[in-house]
């Protein structure tokens, strides 16, 4: 049914089983399909050219098999999916043409066919950014960090924020602006080298290792003698239950994700949610996709940002498909430093 | 050091000991002590009649040896304090004269000498409301119930409301002000007798028995089979875990009390909290002090739907001081259908 046209291979992470506990590198494998590089006659989808490509943590949710309809399963032997930045080869869609370069879900492999345009913005790519920021803070993550802090912690300039996975491709962004609006601001994270990197590079009041406290609490307890007004929560678990015990009165914690118990058969029990009542705490669960209608305020926020050098983005880059498997994997151990990005190709 | 006057014997309730685990009558003592019915000259004291006294899960709270300066612990050897109905005997207090009838925080003994009399309101008694309305529906657990609802919950008509220990002081009022918006409204409670007041007296749509249900999660897929908008939580625990289950897209949680933990050495773990994440929940902890400012406001809303019988209230009635420990540790095992009141004296 192909309506003829250049027709090459096309190298693909594939996804092999659906995956309990750890996701491993064996449940993916790298093969080498064949793709036409023209869209079908009378079609609207657009074939695009893979540059980009983003490993994020609610990945792992669509690796196991789902019930449930707001997160569709991977399917056995089909490439994975997820965010990249992509150049359009050729489409059947009024709005993108030839040579454009788009961000939105593509698959995990050289070239692919976007059945769902809607789905994928075209970029307006000046020279002085990075592209691969599209799929980082000009992406999902960067939406994600502006809506979860702005819109959903109602911060104050003066409190006291408190952000766990805190050198992550949204955590790091959200101890920015949590600074530009002049709170008091301490991340987490699971290395010695990316605790010096908050506190050094990304201008964090304060940081630690929760690797190497045994105490969450008393960790806290000694960055935040006052507690804490806004707690970003990218991981869950007992630091969320940590946390329950130093929030301060009316304190808002923004539920980004739950990193810790995303590998977990049965997630870890939160114990001090009664302090919810004491402390009147607004705990907010927020998904980015609600906020996709506000993609362009946010840009015309953030772009300046970064040119005026107010915000710096750490990326971790892997060169080359074969290498995405082992870089989505990394996340979940804490590999990466900063956004965990593979590059298919430069352009 | 007494300006003399009237001193006559004073039946209290003694709070014997800290309590841990289950709080049991023998953790409380009827004894008999004398009071002044005079204010100290110069002393802005009030001092008062108590007539009905509240039972009320938060006193669990002060029973434990708190370091929190939100929860004074009870004094051993001293009266419990509550919520009660008073008649003012003499006053120091500019605002109260003899004979007012007031509610707010008095001794658990016949009379009381109120030092901080900012801490109880004037009630405007009318005979076709029942004076002992001011320890339940117009009183505490009323505005709990009403800011709970109207301002925490921010509930649209048509939404589906879940209500734990439905049948109590403010789970009953939770429900009748949802029918009233027109939602639709379970409730849960913990015997048959209260489950058919449910769906008889208080015109909720449905309800069930938790101790029957093996698996509430179940339960709550039987009642709620589009899901549930609002939960109303009285109780917390493994309930909470189940709804969470259960909640629908932009739900929101309406954390009130966690009456199954408050007897726990540590609580239950809840592991359903991702759920959160995924739904776009809201989970919001509230407090009544906060919305005492608008008390009057809830009075002119309350008072007309009694008066109209749109709104019914249930009460538990324990007769005299002496049953108030039995009164008080009903509580914690469901004894009370209703609001439990302890009259200690009708007029």
């Amino acid at each position: 049914m192909a309506s003829g046209g250049e027709v090459i291979s096309n190298k693909q992470v594939i996804f092999k089983q659906f995956v309990e506990g750890f996701p491993k590198e064996s449940d993916m494998a790298v093969k080498t399909s064949s793709i036409s590089l023209k869209v079908e006659e009378g079609s609207n989808a657009v074939v695009v050219k893979n540059l980009y490509l983003s490993c994020d943590p609610r990945m792992r949710f669509r690796m196991k098999h789902s019930k449930d309809p707001g997160f569709v399963s991977f399917q056995p032997s089909s490439p994975l999916e997820g965010f990249g930045v992509a150049k359009v080869v050729d489409s059947g869609y009024p709005e993108f043409k030839k040579g454009d370069l788009v961000w939105g879900t593509v698959g995990w492999e050289e070239y692919s066919v976007i059945k769902n345009p809607e789905s994928i913005f075209k970029i307006h790519h000046t020279d002085d950014v990075p592209l691969s920021y599209y799929t980082g803070i000009l992406g999902m993550p960067g939406l994600t960090a502006w809506a979860g802090f702005y819109e959903v912690c109602a911060p104050k300039e003066g409190e006291y924020v408190y952000i766990s996975a805190a050198s992550g491709a949204v955590g790091q962004l959200v101890g920015q602006f949590a600074k530009l609006m002049g709170c008091y601001v301490v991340g987490s994270a699971g290395s010695k080298e990316k605790v010096e990197i908050l506190k050094n590079k990304l201008g964090f009041d304060d940081a630690f290792n929760y690797k190497e406290e045994h105490d969450l609490d008393a960790a806290l307890k000694r960055c935040f003698p006052e507690g804490i007004d806004i707690y970003f929560d990218n991981v869950g678990g007992r630091m969320l239950d940590a946390v329950l015990l130093n929030m301060r009165v009316q304190g808002r914690i923004a539920v980004c994700g739950m990193i810790s118990q995303y590998n977990l058969g049965q997630p870890e029990g939160v114990c001090n949610l009664m302090n919810i009542v004491y402390k009147r705490i607004h705990m907010i669960g927020f998904i980015v996709f609600d906020y996709f209608p506000q993609y362009s305020k946010f840009l015309e926020v953030v772009l300046p940002l970064i040119r005026e050098e107010k915000i710096v983005y750490l990326e971790d880059i892997a060169e080359g498909l074969e290498n995405a498997p082992a870089a989505l994997v990394g996340l979940f151990n804490g590999r990466n430093i900063g956004k965990q990005v593979v590059v298919v190709a430069r352009e």
